[in-house]
């Protein structure tokens, strides 16, 4: 067979497998969505029959026989050197993701895709009832499955390495924590000089915002930032997320608190952000291996630059507050855009990862990545997470939670088993203001832009230094490409610090 | 291995075809629901990727050694006369199923859904742009695909035998028709009767109703019924259906049209009566092939039985109008009980099947049964089925429309090749009423239960005598058991003139 028709096969049984995905990402949204609440136990059944049907798929004898076939080997991913570049790019992705999922039994795959959805259901109630106690026995189960996972597929020194490597190639524990260890020394020291000035005015937040108003609200926002409503939609879920269903259906999800408007405003423009992303890959890979991010953490360098760096400054909100005005008539009367985006970026510790303002955000990381690699490295005892827990929050925030439910047990991932998810949102921060500068070189008019509104030259620039690569590039390759350096903790100090010096005045 | 075992692995096959099934059907709930515009086409594509991974699996050789191993066989299904009657039936189930499906290569019924996904979406064009001539070409691919399935299957006399047989077993052209004459005779002559008398007063229902008061009050009417919402939802569609996503999870739709709020609420009503019956499958026989209504017609019956036996009598406003006029106030002041009874009963010939009244109904049913029958037999050309169509509407209901969209096109049945279905709705009629002829003489204080929206022992009846037998027994078998007789006209017929002399004074 000639190499045209030995890809066109791998294509197709790639194709298959990320229908097969996708149709298990639907079973997902609707499961954070609009199940109802007694269909939760035969929703993971199915998931986890998707899941098989996947694995059997993708390890199939012939998907093996077809990398090989085309010059595809573990030590020479890329094939054959005739191919075009797109091809080599694509069997590089293709046999490492083959290599990784073969290594796993179905046995395995199917257990541990059960057993998730017990474990989470089982977070939640504990959640609920404040009870890590009950809540231990699964997250011991997890930790089991996440080391097995590990083992199975090898890893450079440590168990933990494998499972960073999962959601940020190539970055393992000592890599990480290099650049975690001054972030963390540097952004602790800035919060104490931020806690020593008066906090900005937040009065005109402390009133109440109906779900009904919030809603309109986040509808315009989305269409403002640039979301075509033809391909996604914005729903409400317990957690916010994004996810992609199809490459014209990327859907996002915000939730509506009361008391706390700005949570859904910049949850939306958060995971907007994501969606672009995904939204922007080109034709010509989709639906194939290479139709994703190409990382958790550069996935999240798109969400963070639109939340915090686009979304939480100043000339966007001199563009977006008189429809915010318009849209709430009467509550902001008195309040003028820069009350709103001192407002915004109020600084200040607190106990919720995703509610954290941009400086402390990376402290919540930093917390969990030692708890982590503690946890497989045998120096932390899973029941000794609690304490440890507030004792990190003491020493980095210097706050410590009431109940587990504000600490521990607050995030969603440790319950279907994400070890290693953590770091690539502090990375995401990092990532995305080493694109950024790159950008605000590129695009000169780019504050001009922000305040009318006017983000087409902004989506047009990700999309075609970042976006388009989809997978194609590593996370560091796609750095080098972009600003042609290497990973750095300065550009985000820079920026955290400038603009938090002159919002506080330091 | 001993039957035990066997049984076993057919039933973990089943299951996990089952789950594909229920997944599928929420492929297809959400693109009736909350699909974005653009994400139709990748939709399809997940559909028909699922169909086929359905059929390779049910229609393995190991189902075909499995049911010998018992055996079931094509002459006797019910297999070993030693195992217990619920794993007969099942086999029995199991066996014709499997006989059908392996009938068709894996080819056709990929290529069938591929079809049918790109046929529906032509019609929804063709119907908005009031277009037949557009619609033609799918409309005719799709007759291609229904016959050729009837010939794989083989049928008893005619080709439209096979496709009627699908959804109502046993029942072939010749069953039909000789119920359906004598049915058509009898309305068209009553309907001519009630046209000479005076309408009702329908006034109060002119006004504009918003989807909001309408949604808040369908919302409601569900709960009123009986319906555990943590068992399933409502949601709005074009089109009202009801799906099974999973046994603790059936999900109804229904939709607002400001100028007619009576649609939606018989859409509910009608709807919650399909649902009772999937949310009442028991136990032992879910996820099995079991697991659903005993015919499409039987489903209808159980539909219709709630929306108009029970939802259109004067028991039922009498106790549910004091809870409209709650939720709607001001707007029914001046209304009694009875004048919406009367109002809810109005019976005059109309263009569309689904807003039709119980009077008029079963001729738009046969109208389409006649049409199909000619299509299939050759003695009608599709290119002519907008002036038959015509024809036949003056001649049966005396209107005829002025637009396709309102007449030939405006069924979604035939666009996904759903040809014999059709038929169901008018024997649902026949056969809820032969039910409901037992029920009563069963439950004596019927009326007062349902004054009192004391539904519960309603509720008991329909689950003891027709849902708990799921698809173990067929139609005519249920009929049967339940009521002792055979498939009739005369308690429809009796019940009708009964109604509708009193409202009408005839």
């Amino acid at each position: 067979m000639d190499k045209k028709a030995l890809l066109e096969k791998l294509h197709a049984i790639d194709r298959e497998c990320r229908l097969l995905e996708r149709t298990a990402s639907l079973l997902h949204w609707d499961l954070e969505t609009y199940l109802p609440s007694l269909g939760v136990e035969e929703r993971s059944e199915q998931l986890a029959l998707l899941e098989s049907l996947h694995h059997e798929r993708f390890t199939s004898l012939e998907t093996e026989r077809l990398l090989e076939e085309l010059g595809s080997t573990t030590d020479n991913p890329r094939g054959d050197e005739k191919l075009p570049e797109l091809e080599r790019d694509y069997l590089r992705r293709m046999r490492m993701d083959y290599d990784r999922e073969e290594k796993l039994p179905l046995d395995f795959v199917t257990a541990a895709a059960k057993a998730e959805g017990v474990s989470q259901a089982a977070w939640v109630q504990a959640r609920r009832d404040n009870n890590f106690a009950a809540f231990l026995p699964h997250l011991e189960n997890m930790i089991d499955f996440a080391r097995k996972r590990s083992l199975y597929w090898g890893f450079k020194n440590k168990v933990y390495d494998g499972l960073l490597d999962i959601y940020e190639p190539n970055m393992g524990v000592f890599e990480i924590a290099s650049v975690f260890t001054p972030l963390r020394e540097r952004l602790s020291s800035l919060l104490k000089d931020i806690a020593m000035k008066p906090e900005p005015d937040c009065s005109f937040l402390n009133d109440e915002f109906s779900a009904e108003v919030q809603s309109k609200f986040n509808m315009e926002l989305m269409k403002y930032l640039g979301f075509n409503t033809k391909r996604g939609r914005l729903d409400i879920s317990a957690h916010p997320f994004t996810t992609t269903l199809g490459s014209n259906d990327v859907r996002i999800t915000t939730r509506y608190f009361p008391d706390n408007f700005l949570s859904s405003i910049f949850s939306t423009i958060h995971e907007c952000g994501h969606a672009f992303y995904e939204l922007n890959i080109p034709e010509e890979i989709r639906l194939s291996c290479l139709a994703d991010g190409a990382s958790m953490g550069v996935h999240e360098s798109q969400s963070r630059l639109w939340e915090n760096v686009i979304g939480r400054s100043l000339p966007f909100w001199e563009g977006l507050f008189p429809l915010l005005k318009e849209c709430i008539p009467k509550r902001f009367d008195n309040v003028k855009a820069y009350d709103f985006y001192k407002a915004v970026n109020l600084a200040k510790p607190s106990l919720i990862r995703v509610e954290a303002d941009e400086v402390s955000y990376c402290l919540h990381i930093i917390l969990r990545f030692e708890l982590e690699q503690g946890l497989f490295s045998g120096a932390i005892k899973t029941s000794e997470l609690p304490s440890i827990w507030r004792a990190k929050m003491k020493e980095y925030l210097g706050i410590i939670p009431d109940t587990d439910s504000e600490g521990v047990l607050q995030d969603v991932h440790w319950s279907h088993g994400s070890f290693g998810y953590f770091p690539s949102y502090a990375l995401g921060n990092l990532y995305g203001l080493q694109f950024f500068g790159k950008l605000k070189a590129d695009i000169s008019s780019f504050e001009d832009l922000v305040t009318k509104g006017d983000f087409l030259p902004i989506h047009d620039w990700l999309r075609d230094n970042i976006h388009k690569w989809g997978r194609r590039l590593a996370p560091g390759e796609l750095l080098k490409k972009v600003t042609g350096e290497e990973l750095s903790i300065d550009p985000f100090l820079n920026y955290i610090k400038e603009k938090y010096s002159k919002i506080y005045g330091i």
